[in-house]
């Protein structure tokens, strides 16, 4: 159906067993596939069967490329606060890219220090849609949608202690942003929040070749 | 700096005299107006100083055109459940107009009857981007999702009572939403779901022209 | 009292021995017996001193059959949605069989492929007594229940992450359902909301003998 | 569709004119219309389009009978706590019977004094479903399904302060009841529970007259 | 200060040196020594030092008697609902005997088989002081608390699970009783209930001997 | 059955109607009638079928003395802390009054002022019972709890703004107070806390005369 | 004992006659007063009793000046996000102004447009103490907390609404903040910001004056 | 730029490699390094490539003083409740003193025993800047509050179960505080209390040395 997309497996909750079982069964369709949430000892019975698989240590993602990954020329740029965000930025980068997007990173321009981020707007114009990846308070979001005049994705991370509310601080920040045209996803999403960042570049991507 | 674009006053909290002040302000830059949460007092006293303003009663917006609209190619589709969210969709849609989009209306597809909204898939195909706005439990923003592979923008309601917590309930089940790919605004906020498909749908459209 | 039922032991922050005492103080009364949220170890202990034990691993329960299993004409039919619901689903499949009734599956017909669901409308009509089983956000339910005019009882599971709070999410969904006449259970409660419908199977049952 | 049922309007947050041209609408249909959260003043408009239209004040319920009810053999019985209770207990013994069901009251019979329910057993017996309303702590709902094993359906209700947060007390208690086979609506959704309790009792009927 | 009581440590978080440096200088004051949260290795250190220690298992507590209790001549009664209760029972009762009360226990007696609980009405009559302990639902000491005229103090359990909230669930039921005169400790804190019940039956036990 | 106590009507939400209805019922017992949340209104009608009703504005209560009260020896203390928790603590003190106890008030020592509650230590230790009744903080009760050596209840009140949610953190510090032994009843219960001293000073009482 | 500054009264919830007659005690010790949340027919009635009595409409405040007011050398700097936080804003400098401290204003800087903030820094810098007002998401503390190594006194505030509760949004936000050093004070509370901010000042400026 | 400051690390999340890649770099600037919320295994690694680093136990900090620290005239006081409390006041400690400032220790005070802190009235008047640290209910913030006239920060901690929340009760408790002038951080935040009083702290220093 969803032609040209990998097949995805979302791997929190199943055992090694069930996993293996999804993946043979995915094999057979000659589609990529992208598993997300996936142990390191997922990725090494994995690749006992498909060879060809890559592991992403910090999404803890492992990707199965079976046909050849096309580049759109808009880009995708994921820009994230500190460096415990990562791990969820990252998830992002690498289901945007599964999906077929260029992808740019742009990481560690928390609001605590703005002017890392205000000396790379270059980065934030040159893209076609942005998603920001943030915990604590999540003040990223707000910032980065106050300076363009695109898509923005916010995805609260986890990220902080205490108050945080595993996230919740987060999330409420990016609901309530006071910059418009902000779309939130799930707290620690980063795989929803580029399916999302995709789904618009592809339409992008559609109305440059199509006129 | 945001050409073309209204200049928007959300009127929620503010004085009659406030608006009026602020609606004059902005009458000497000649763009179009767009003024949200306006109760038809506000209307009254507005039109005294803009005879072209337009109330649209059920989303209590106001619209004063200084600039003709222009209408993109590509089209936001706005999907609603219930009667009672209609006021939260025309806000949507209102928006999605002053901001120079084409936008459709797919009104009364709640879940509970899903067959209506099945009988209408012509008009999720033909939309470029979709905004689903739901209140109660929320879930037409999962089953749209899940039938189209497009950006889909969710809005939950306050639209119940009792355990709808103010439109958490429908919050939640959106961040939740087993469809990937959806991004989320907050409750009632019809005005920022236009925002956000209007960035993408100017996105499209710009790539379309620019190729 | 309740003729021909089993007697049930919950095995959650029981110890082993405790369980053990419990389980041979009802082997006395010659019922059949069924323990739910059993770990593995529970039933070794169990089968040494109830060699008929028959342990279901998904939903980790014990049932031991001393009494012939009668089944209902009329059936209950338990729905669910992704593959992690499954444990939940069988903890009610597993409950309802116990208790006497004719139990019926149709699993993985989560709304986001809403097409899987709507191709087994005829399974939806053949049941008596509908249960349906899911997570995330939980709008299987209101689907389900817009679909049929039966009693639909709904078990909200814990399965997803961040914004879902622990099967929050899916709970209020159910609660808040825009399709009426749903009963909604405890979050992960499949034995409960089985043993509602079987009060319900069996009063029709009943009705049909009685007339 | 649902033949014999009346059509339902939800009258909180139409206008008196929305509202009537509803009805006016249904009118055409000559089935049983049945609307409710309604004020007096919605009634006194309806009663000018439909003078056999009957208002039942505390549960501010309009029921236009165009269509002679028929009553089931089988009961639904209402049991509510305190009096505070009986609006939302009434909405559920109207609907009911607008539903076609036979139904019995048991008011008044709270766990402050517990021995005015046990002093009515014989009516709990009598019944083939039971809705239970109550509002503060919903203990109710508790004992009775200790008492029964029939179906139970639980309405927790906003009655109370402080700490019962508009009814997330007893919608507490009910999700959690130690006594098995409850299933529950949201707060003060005495429609919902008839309406589900009405689907079992249909089918009992169904079961009854087909053997 | 507080004379014939004991000293008291609160265990948790603590580590084996720190209870065994705060044990050692309590043992010079000759007074008895309770200590609550103990796991058993605490105990088995205590021991070494204080060899009349007596580990109480289910709520892990250790009471050093080095001043033989004297019994008051009123009674506290500790009811609780199901078996999981039991540890925050227990708590309370070896804490009230430890400030030397006279207590009676009345255990398993939940709401879902009220018989129990009616059929032992002359333990309740019995006693001065009640303590309630229940989990889920907690409905338990409304029941209670509408057959008695006397203080009854009502400790809500984490026994439970989904929609509980870790004791919430009980918390709520019990701060909303409508049965008057219920005063509630925190979630577990069977020590604080029989701290409570201890003031007041020693004040009972002060006027009955000083007129 | 409660000999001596007076019958109460919970006035909020009954209609002027209803409420005479139950007082013309009760004044046929002979008792005394005690009246909570009662606005002018009702007291005016209720004088007119009662003479003898007297009426306490801030509390909202009436009181119809039947028979002449007896006044118990030892007292209950109702100690406050801001000007805006008065009207919680009268309804305290007309309660426990209308229940046979002395009592004695101790307004406005709140906390940060914290002398003022110091220089009264003969009035906490002249009581028998005390009733701490605190908003905002509320952390009266655990200054008072730390200071005496008896029951103490404790009334979170509803007084504050912003992240005292309604009562929620004065309520929260009372069941986390260190100091052991306070018994909390419901946001803005002054009723309850003084039937439940009520209780406990009532056992005191019989305890005296009854040795 | 706080000598030199002003008494102050908190209105919400007291009558007119109430705040005239503490308003007239207080008259009597010739010190300055300050009145917060005073609606305008307040402020008439006090002005009768005290001429020079001075009303603040948007913070709704009265001051009445009987001492001359000092103003410290070190200022406090009172930075606020959208028009509707302007209220809460002003409440804090009148506040601040009554305590003898120089204010000074930098209005409408929310981080949706955070070039207004970036070009006054020297505002910023001007200062020594800094209290920030921000509704919605409230990253406007977070951001100027980044820019400044000064004490930075947070007030969220209720401005917004959906998901925002009430302030909720805000208030987690600062509590969260990536950047140091920042303390927080309740929802809406202008007042204790300035209080604190006082405090802190004071202390510079008597450390000014001692050295 | 935060000259004479230490770099800070905050540890939890970050892998033993990560860390000490981090302190390698820092180590080239010569700055003291401050690194929190570090298990000893951490400390171990650390002391191998700087041997100066101190380990602090109770609070998990890491300290390498590679620059002298000067101390302040002027004193922060960190005041404690219970003993559970003490780690999160050490982190404040050695926070503080890492940054700069003179810092006393006020510990055990909790309320429920008040006279221990009245007993230490000069150490709360011989500081500059006070921070409370305490869990539970958190009252002690109120009181400390009420006795001095100076800036006070509120760190709530964890310390408690079940109706604590994890700190949420003692949050509340600050946040609403009736003594003014308070400024609350996150829950168990040590090290953001200790920031915020060191930069008032070093506003007063500046002030004393500038005049
Ligand atoms: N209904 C609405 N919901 C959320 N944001 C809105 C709404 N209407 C207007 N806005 C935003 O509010 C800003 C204007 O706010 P204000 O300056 O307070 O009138 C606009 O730039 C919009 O971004
Ligand atoms: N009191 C009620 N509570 C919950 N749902 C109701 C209630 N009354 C009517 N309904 C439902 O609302 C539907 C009508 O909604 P509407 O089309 O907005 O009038 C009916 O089909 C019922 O399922
Ligand atoms: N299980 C318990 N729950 C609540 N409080 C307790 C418990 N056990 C002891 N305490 C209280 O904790 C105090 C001792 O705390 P600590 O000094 O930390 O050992 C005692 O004085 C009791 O008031
Ligand atoms: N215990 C702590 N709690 C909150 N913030 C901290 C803590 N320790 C360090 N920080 C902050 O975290 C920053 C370092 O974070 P990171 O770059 O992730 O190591 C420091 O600049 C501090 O502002
Ligand atoms: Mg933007
Ligand atoms: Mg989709
Ligand atoms: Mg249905
Ligand atoms: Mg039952
Ligand atoms: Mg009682
Ligand atoms: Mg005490
Ligand atoms: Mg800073
Ligand atoms: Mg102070």
């Amino acid at each position: 159906l969803r032609n040209g997309f990998p097949e995805v497996i979302y791997c929190e909750g199943k055992s090694l067993a069930e996993i293996e079982g999804i993946v043979k069964e995915m094999l057979k369709h000659e589609n990529n596939i992208l598993a997300s949430r996936a142990e390191k000892e997922v990725y090494q019975r994995i690749k006992e069967i498909a060879p060809e698989a890559v592991y992403h240590e910090r999404p803890k993602m492992i990707f199965i490329e079976k046909q050849k990954l096309k580049k759109t020329k808009s880009k995708i740029l994921v820009v994230s606060g500190g460096t415990s965000d990562i791990p969820v930025a990252e998830e992002a980068v690498v289901t945007a890219e599964a999906l077929g997007n260029s992808v740019e990173r742009l990481y560690d321009v928390g609001v605590a220090g703005i002017h890392r981020l205000l000396g790379n707007l270059d980065k934030l114009n040159d893209a076609e849609v942005i998603i920001t990846v943030a915990g604590m308070e999540g003040a990223l979001a707000s910032v980065v949608g106050g300076l363009v005049d695109k898509p923005v994705i916010a995805v609260p991370t986890s990220v902080g202690y205490g108050a945080n509310f595993g996230g919740v601080s987060a999330l409420l920040t990016m609901l309530n942003s006071c910059a418009s045209g902000i779309g939130v996803v799930n707290i620690d999403n980063g795989f929803g929040a580029a399916y999302l960042a995709s789904t618009i570049n592809l339409q992008i991507e559609k109305a440059r070749k199509e006129g």
